[in-house]
Protein backbone atom coordinates (compact mmCIF):
# COMPACT_ATOMS: atom_id res chain seq x y z
CA UNK A 1 0.00 0.00 0.00
CA UNK A 2 2.76 2.82 -1.61
CA UNK A 3 -0.33 5.19 -1.13
CA UNK A 4 -1.31 4.75 2.16
CA UNK A 5 2.79 4.64 3.06
CA UNK A 6 3.67 8.16 1.45
CA UNK A 7 0.51 9.46 3.04
CA UNK A 8 1.71 8.48 6.53
CA UNK A 9 5.36 9.94 5.64
CA UNK A 10 4.01 13.22 4.52
CA UNK A 11 2.05 13.89 7.82
CA UNK A 12 5.36 12.89 9.67
CA UNK A 13 7.52 15.69 7.52
CA UNK A 14 4.48 18.22 7.65
CA UNK A 15 4.91 17.56 12.09
CA UNK A 16 8.67 17.88 11.53
CA UNK A 17 8.19 20.90 9.89
CA UNK A 18 5.75 22.03 13.13
CA UNK A 19 7.70 21.46 15.46
CA UNK A 20 10.55 23.96 13.45
CA UNK A 21 8.35 26.41 13.44
CA UNK A 22 7.63 26.00 17.08
CA UNK A 23 11.17 26.33 18.23
CA UNK A 24 11.85 29.43 15.90
CA UNK A 25 8.75 31.14 16.64
CA UNK A 26 6.86 30.13 19.57
CA UNK A 27 3.99 27.88 20.21
CA UNK A 28 1.16 30.86 19.59
CA UNK A 29 2.70 32.18 16.49
CA UNK A 30 2.93 28.58 14.61
CA UNK A 31 -0.30 29.10 12.52
CA UNK A 32 -1.34 26.59 10.07
CA UNK A 33 -0.30 29.59 7.43
CA UNK A 34 3.33 29.78 9.10
CA UNK A 35 3.50 26.05 8.81
CA UNK A 36 1.99 25.37 5.30
CA UNK A 37 4.66 28.18 4.37
CA UNK A 38 7.08 26.07 5.88
CA UNK A 39 6.15 23.20 4.33
CA UNK A 40 5.94 24.30 1.19
CA UNK A 41 2.05 23.58 0.92
CA UNK A 42 -0.85 25.27 0.43
CA UNK A 43 -2.66 25.70 3.52
CA UNK A 44 -5.40 23.42 1.18
CA UNK A 45 -2.90 20.94 1.01
CA UNK A 46 -1.75 20.75 4.33
CA UNK A 47 -5.64 20.31 5.68
CA UNK A 48 -6.00 17.27 3.17
CA UNK A 49 -3.48 16.32 6.24
CA UNK A 50 -4.64 17.62 9.17
CA UNK A 51 -8.02 19.19 9.09
CA UNK A 52 -7.54 21.53 12.22
CA UNK A 53 -4.75 23.04 13.77
CA UNK A 54 -5.24 21.57 16.99
CA UNK A 55 -4.89 17.71 14.85
CA UNK A 56 -2.00 19.01 13.68
CA UNK A 57 -0.78 19.85 17.14
CA UNK A 58 -1.64 16.71 18.59
CA UNK A 59 -0.20 14.72 15.94
CA UNK A 60 3.17 16.76 16.28
CA UNK A 61 3.33 15.94 19.99
CA UNK A 62 2.42 11.96 19.75
CA UNK A 63 5.52 11.83 17.18
CA UNK A 64 7.97 13.17 19.72
CA UNK A 65 6.71 10.22 21.88
CA UNK A 66 6.42 7.68 19.43
CA UNK A 67 10.47 8.79 18.05
CA UNK A 68 11.47 7.98 21.79
CA UNK A 69 9.61 5.00 22.07
CA UNK A 70 10.67 3.63 18.45
CA UNK A 71 14.82 4.15 19.17
CA UNK A 72 14.51 2.09 22.78
CA UNK A 73 12.61 -0.44 20.68
CA UNK A 74 15.48 -0.76 18.23
CA UNK A 75 18.25 -1.00 20.62
CA UNK A 76 20.76 -3.52 20.23
CA UNK A 77 20.32 -5.32 24.17
CA UNK A 78 23.59 -7.10 24.15
CA UNK A 79 25.94 -4.94 25.85
CA UNK A 80 26.79 -4.84 29.00
CA UNK A 81 23.34 -4.62 30.97
CA UNK A 82 24.22 -1.04 32.98
CA UNK A 83 25.46 0.28 29.61
CA UNK A 84 22.05 -0.43 28.10
CA UNK A 85 20.57 1.12 30.46
CA UNK A 86 22.56 4.32 30.17
CA UNK A 87 21.56 3.93 26.57
CA UNK A 88 17.74 3.61 27.28
CA UNK A 89 17.77 6.68 29.49
CA UNK A 90 20.12 8.90 26.89
CA UNK A 91 17.02 8.08 24.66
CA UNK A 92 15.05 10.75 26.95
CA UNK A 93 18.01 13.26 27.42
CA UNK A 94 19.04 15.66 24.89
CA UNK A 95 22.22 14.82 24.10
CA UNK A 96 22.19 15.59 20.69
CA UNK A 97 20.53 18.14 18.46
CA UNK A 98 17.30 15.73 17.30
CA UNK A 99 16.68 15.16 20.81
CA UNK A 100 17.36 18.42 22.07
CA UNK A 101 13.77 18.99 19.30
CA UNK A 102 12.07 16.63 20.60
CA UNK A 103 12.52 17.37 23.90
CA UNK A 104 12.15 21.32 23.39
CA UNK A 105 9.11 20.40 21.34
CA UNK A 106 7.92 18.33 24.53
CA UNK A 107 8.49 21.31 27.10
CA UNK A 108 6.61 23.97 24.69
CA UNK A 109 3.63 21.28 24.75
CA UNK A 110 3.48 20.37 27.97
CA UNK A 111 3.62 23.86 28.92
CA UNK A 112 0.66 24.33 26.72
CA UNK A 113 -1.53 21.93 28.40
CA UNK A 114 -1.79 23.92 31.71
CA UNK A 115 -4.21 26.29 29.83
CA UNK A 116 -5.03 24.15 26.78
CA UNK A 117 -7.25 21.23 27.89
CA UNK A 118 -7.52 19.70 23.97
CA UNK A 119 -3.66 18.59 24.72
CA UNK A 120 -4.31 17.06 28.58
CA UNK A 121 -5.41 13.11 27.41
CA UNK A 122 -1.95 13.15 24.96
CA UNK A 123 -0.21 14.57 27.58
CA UNK A 124 -1.10 12.23 29.85
CA UNK A 125 -0.44 9.06 27.65
CA UNK A 126 3.27 10.98 26.77
CA UNK A 127 3.47 10.70 30.89
CA UNK A 128 2.95 7.36 31.26
CA UNK A 129 5.20 5.97 27.98
CA UNK A 130 7.98 8.15 29.17
CA UNK A 131 7.47 6.36 32.84
CA UNK A 132 7.43 3.11 31.45
CA UNK A 133 10.81 3.57 29.83
CA UNK A 134 11.90 4.21 33.18
CA UNK A 135 10.25 1.38 34.43
CA UNK A 136 12.06 -0.53 32.51
CA UNK A 137 15.30 0.37 33.49
CA UNK A 138 15.18 0.03 37.42
CA UNK A 139 13.19 -3.48 36.95
CA UNK A 140 15.87 -4.36 34.35
CA UNK A 141 18.28 -3.14 37.37
CA UNK A 142 16.54 -5.40 39.45
CA UNK A 143 15.88 -8.31 37.37
CA UNK A 144 19.31 -8.66 36.66
CA UNK A 145 20.59 -8.60 40.55
CA UNK A 146 22.60 -5.76 39.54
CA UNK A 147 20.74 -3.57 41.87
CA UNK A 148 20.88 -3.09 45.51
CA UNK A 149 18.78 -5.83 47.69
CA UNK A 150 16.78 -2.22 49.65
CA UNK A 151 15.86 -0.68 46.56
CA UNK A 152 11.99 0.66 47.31
CA UNK A 153 11.14 -0.06 43.42
CA UNK A 154 7.99 2.26 43.23
CA UNK A 155 10.27 4.99 44.88
CA UNK A 156 13.12 4.40 42.39
CA UNK A 157 11.02 4.60 39.45
CA UNK A 158 9.30 8.25 40.11
CA UNK A 159 13.22 8.94 41.33
CA UNK A 160 14.66 7.90 37.74
CA UNK A 161 11.90 9.71 36.18
CA UNK A 162 12.03 12.53 37.82
CA UNK A 163 16.16 13.07 37.72
CA UNK A 164 16.06 12.42 33.81
CA UNK A 165 13.17 15.25 33.15
CA UNK A 166 14.78 17.27 35.29
CA UNK A 167 18.01 16.86 33.54
CA UNK A 168 16.41 17.59 30.13
CA UNK A 169 14.77 20.81 31.26
CA UNK A 170 18.10 22.27 32.67
CA UNK A 171 20.21 20.98 30.12
CA UNK A 172 17.50 22.51 27.53
CA UNK A 173 16.96 25.83 29.48
CA UNK A 174 20.41 26.66 30.25
CA UNK A 175 22.78 24.12 27.82
CA UNK A 176 25.60 26.65 29.45
CA UNK A 177 24.72 25.44 32.75
CA UNK A 178 24.40 21.93 32.22
CA UNK A 179 26.66 20.34 29.39
CA UNK A 180 25.55 17.13 27.72
CA UNK A 181 28.71 15.79 29.46
CA UNK A 182 27.41 16.27 32.74
CA UNK A 183 24.13 15.49 32.10
CA UNK A 184 25.35 12.14 31.13
CA UNK A 185 27.69 11.83 34.26
CA UNK A 186 25.17 12.34 36.80
CA UNK A 187 22.71 10.06 35.16
CA UNK A 188 25.56 7.31 35.14
CA UNK A 189 26.28 8.02 39.03
CA UNK A 190 22.72 7.59 39.80
CA UNK A 191 22.35 4.68 37.99
CA UNK A 192 25.41 3.14 39.25
CA UNK A 193 24.68 3.91 43.31
CA UNK A 194 21.45 1.92 43.02
CA UNK A 195 23.87 -1.26 42.00
CA UNK A 196 25.37 -3.17 44.44
CA UNK A 197 29.03 -2.40 45.41
CA UNK A 198 28.90 0.96 44.61
CA UNK A 199 28.44 2.06 47.65
CA UNK B 1 9.09 56.22 54.14
CA UNK B 2 6.07 54.93 54.18
CA UNK B 3 5.53 55.55 50.49
CA UNK B 4 8.17 53.62 49.05
CA UNK B 5 7.00 50.81 50.73
CA UNK B 6 3.90 50.97 49.47
CA UNK B 7 4.86 51.45 45.82
CA UNK B 8 6.87 48.28 46.55
CA UNK B 9 3.99 46.87 47.91
CA UNK B 10 1.55 47.78 45.36
CA UNK B 11 4.47 46.10 42.37
CA UNK B 12 4.06 43.32 44.38
CA UNK B 13 0.52 42.89 44.67
CA UNK B 14 0.21 43.77 40.23
CA UNK B 15 3.14 41.01 39.80
CA UNK B 16 0.95 38.31 42.38
CA UNK B 17 -2.22 39.80 39.78
CA UNK B 18 -0.18 38.80 36.83
CA UNK B 19 0.38 35.66 38.08
CA UNK B 20 -2.87 34.73 38.28
CA UNK B 21 -4.49 36.05 34.66
CA UNK B 22 -1.06 33.72 32.79
CA UNK B 23 -2.20 30.84 35.09
CA UNK B 24 -5.91 31.69 34.11
CA UNK B 25 -5.27 32.49 30.46
CA UNK B 26 -1.80 32.16 29.16
CA UNK B 27 1.26 34.28 29.00
CA UNK B 28 0.74 35.13 25.47
CA UNK B 29 -2.71 36.17 26.61
CA UNK B 30 -1.71 38.41 29.63
CA UNK B 31 -2.11 41.22 28.28
CA UNK B 32 -1.03 44.87 30.20
CA UNK B 33 -4.75 45.73 29.68
CA UNK B 34 -5.91 42.29 30.78
CA UNK B 35 -3.32 42.76 34.22
CA UNK B 36 -4.66 46.37 34.53
CA UNK B 37 -8.51 45.50 34.35
CA UNK B 38 -7.65 42.13 37.11
CA UNK B 39 -5.98 43.94 39.28
CA UNK B 40 -8.73 47.11 39.27
CA UNK B 41 -5.98 49.78 37.84
CA UNK B 42 -6.39 51.99 34.68
CA UNK B 43 -3.70 51.00 32.06
CA UNK B 44 -2.16 54.43 32.77
CA UNK B 45 -2.12 54.01 36.95
CA UNK B 46 0.13 50.07 35.91
CA UNK B 47 2.32 52.16 33.43
CA UNK B 48 3.44 54.38 36.71
CA UNK B 49 4.72 51.27 38.12
CA UNK B 50 5.85 49.08 34.88
CA UNK B 51 6.59 51.16 31.84
CA UNK B 52 6.18 48.26 29.89
CA UNK B 53 4.80 44.74 29.81
CA UNK B 54 9.12 43.46 29.46
CA UNK B 55 9.49 45.23 32.84
CA UNK B 56 6.06 43.65 34.12
CA UNK B 57 7.09 40.43 33.27
CA UNK B 58 10.59 40.21 34.23
CA UNK B 59 9.32 41.79 37.92
CA UNK B 60 6.74 38.72 38.26
CA UNK B 61 9.31 36.16 37.66
CA UNK B 62 11.74 37.58 39.60
CA UNK B 63 9.47 37.70 42.60
CA UNK B 64 8.86 33.84 42.23
CA UNK B 65 12.36 33.49 43.09
CA UNK B 66 12.53 36.25 45.71
CA UNK B 67 9.50 34.38 47.61
CA UNK B 68 11.72 31.14 47.35
CA UNK B 69 14.74 32.53 49.08
CA UNK B 70 13.03 34.46 51.49
CA UNK B 71 10.84 31.49 52.72
CA UNK B 72 14.24 29.51 52.91
CA UNK B 73 16.07 32.66 54.32
CA UNK B 74 13.39 32.71 57.31
CA UNK B 75 13.32 28.73 58.05
CA UNK B 76 14.23 27.83 61.93
CA UNK B 77 17.35 25.62 61.80
CA UNK B 78 16.76 24.34 64.83
CA UNK B 79 15.30 20.90 64.54
CA UNK B 80 16.83 17.27 63.41
CA UNK B 81 18.78 18.50 60.29
CA UNK B 82 17.79 15.81 58.27
CA UNK B 83 14.23 16.89 58.69
CA UNK B 84 15.73 21.04 57.93
CA UNK B 85 17.14 19.61 54.92
CA UNK B 86 13.89 18.20 53.55
CA UNK B 87 12.05 21.79 54.50
CA UNK B 88 14.51 23.53 52.91
CA UNK B 89 13.33 21.16 49.55
CA UNK B 90 10.04 21.55 50.32
CA UNK B 91 10.31 25.22 49.29
CA UNK B 92 11.23 24.39 45.60
CA UNK B 93 8.40 22.14 45.54
CA UNK B 94 4.97 22.33 44.78
CA UNK B 95 3.45 20.76 48.07
CA UNK B 96 0.86 23.12 48.64
CA UNK B 97 -1.62 25.55 46.67
CA UNK B 98 0.77 28.86 47.00
CA UNK B 99 4.05 27.09 45.85
CA UNK B 100 2.38 25.50 42.72
CA UNK B 101 1.03 28.79 41.70
CA UNK B 102 4.54 29.82 41.79
CA UNK B 103 5.98 26.92 40.18
CA UNK B 104 3.71 26.94 37.09
CA UNK B 105 4.39 30.93 36.76
CA UNK B 106 8.01 30.11 36.47
CA UNK B 107 7.49 27.32 34.27
CA UNK B 108 5.50 29.40 32.10
CA UNK B 109 8.17 32.02 31.86
CA UNK B 110 11.20 29.36 31.28
CA UNK B 111 9.36 27.95 28.29
CA UNK B 112 8.84 31.54 27.22
CA UNK B 113 12.96 32.10 27.56
CA UNK B 114 13.05 29.72 24.43
CA UNK B 115 11.72 32.36 22.07
CA UNK B 116 12.06 35.85 23.84
CA UNK B 117 15.55 36.24 25.13
CA UNK B 118 14.61 39.61 26.93
CA UNK B 119 13.72 36.92 29.71
CA UNK B 120 16.95 35.17 29.19
CA UNK B 121 19.40 36.85 31.88
CA UNK B 122 16.82 36.42 34.59
CA UNK B 123 15.63 33.10 33.86
CA UNK B 124 19.65 32.43 34.23
CA UNK B 125 19.75 34.29 37.90
CA UNK B 126 16.88 32.01 39.38
CA UNK B 127 18.39 29.14 37.65
CA UNK B 128 21.38 29.88 39.56
CA UNK B 129 19.53 30.79 43.25
CA UNK B 130 17.61 27.47 43.01
CA UNK B 131 20.82 25.57 42.76
CA UNK B 132 22.35 27.38 45.64
CA UNK B 133 19.54 25.97 48.05
CA UNK B 134 20.26 22.56 46.24
CA UNK B 135 24.26 23.68 47.32
CA UNK B 136 23.49 24.57 50.37
CA UNK B 137 21.35 21.33 51.53
CA UNK B 138 24.33 18.45 50.24
CA UNK B 139 26.80 21.16 51.66
CA UNK B 140 24.87 21.24 54.69
CA UNK B 141 24.48 17.10 54.91
CA UNK B 142 28.79 16.82 54.06
CA UNK B 143 29.39 19.17 57.06
CA UNK B 144 27.35 17.91 59.60
CA UNK B 145 29.26 14.32 58.37
CA UNK B 146 25.72 13.00 58.22
CA UNK B 147 26.64 12.19 54.51
CA UNK B 148 27.67 8.67 52.69
CA UNK B 149 31.98 9.27 52.21
CA UNK B 150 32.14 8.55 48.82
CA UNK B 151 29.71 11.25 47.92
CA UNK B 152 30.67 13.30 44.33
CA UNK B 153 29.63 16.63 45.61
CA UNK B 154 29.33 18.42 42.25
CA UNK B 155 27.11 15.35 40.65
CA UNK B 156 24.86 15.22 43.99
CA UNK B 157 24.45 19.17 43.60
CA UNK B 158 23.37 18.38 40.03
CA UNK B 159 21.02 15.50 40.76
CA UNK B 160 19.41 16.80 43.78
CA UNK B 161 18.57 19.79 41.98
CA UNK B 162 17.35 18.09 38.75
CA UNK B 163 15.18 15.75 40.84
CA UNK B 164 13.67 18.84 42.81
CA UNK B 165 12.22 19.98 39.52
CA UNK B 166 11.31 17.17 37.59
CA UNK B 167 9.33 16.28 40.38
CA UNK B 168 7.92 19.53 40.34
CA UNK B 169 7.67 19.72 36.79
CA UNK B 170 5.57 16.37 37.36
CA UNK B 171 3.68 17.32 39.92
CA UNK B 172 2.31 20.19 38.11
CA UNK B 173 1.45 19.03 34.77
CA UNK B 174 0.43 15.67 36.12
CA UNK B 175 -0.87 16.20 39.86
CA UNK B 176 -3.28 12.82 38.86
CA UNK B 177 -0.17 11.03 39.06
CA UNK B 178 2.24 12.18 40.96
CA UNK B 179 0.33 13.03 44.27
CA UNK B 180 2.04 15.30 46.88
CA UNK B 181 2.59 12.34 49.00
CA UNK B 182 4.59 10.76 46.75
CA UNK B 183 6.54 14.07 45.59
CA UNK B 184 7.67 13.92 49.31
CA UNK B 185 8.14 10.55 49.67
CA UNK B 186 10.73 10.52 47.20
CA UNK B 187 12.59 13.40 48.41
CA UNK B 188 12.56 11.79 51.58
CA UNK B 189 13.86 8.58 50.19
CA UNK B 190 16.86 10.59 48.06
CA UNK B 191 18.08 12.57 51.39
CA UNK B 192 18.25 9.34 53.42
CA UNK B 193 19.87 7.48 50.65
CA UNK B 194 22.65 10.08 50.71
CA UNK B 195 23.19 9.43 54.68
CA UNK B 196 24.76 6.78 56.68
CA UNK B 197 23.29 4.04 57.47
CA UNK B 198 20.92 4.12 55.42
CA UNK B 199 22.33 2.26 52.34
Amino acid sequence: MPKIVDHDKRKIKIAETTWKVIIRDGLEQASVRKIANAASLSVGALRHYFSTQSELFQFSMKLVADQVKQRIARKNYDGEPLDVMKEIVSELLPVDEDRRIEMEVWLVFSTRTLVDPSLKQLSQTVYKEIRHAATLVIEGLINLQLAKDDLNKELEIERLYALVDGLALHALLHPDQLSIEKMQDTIKYHLESLCNGNG
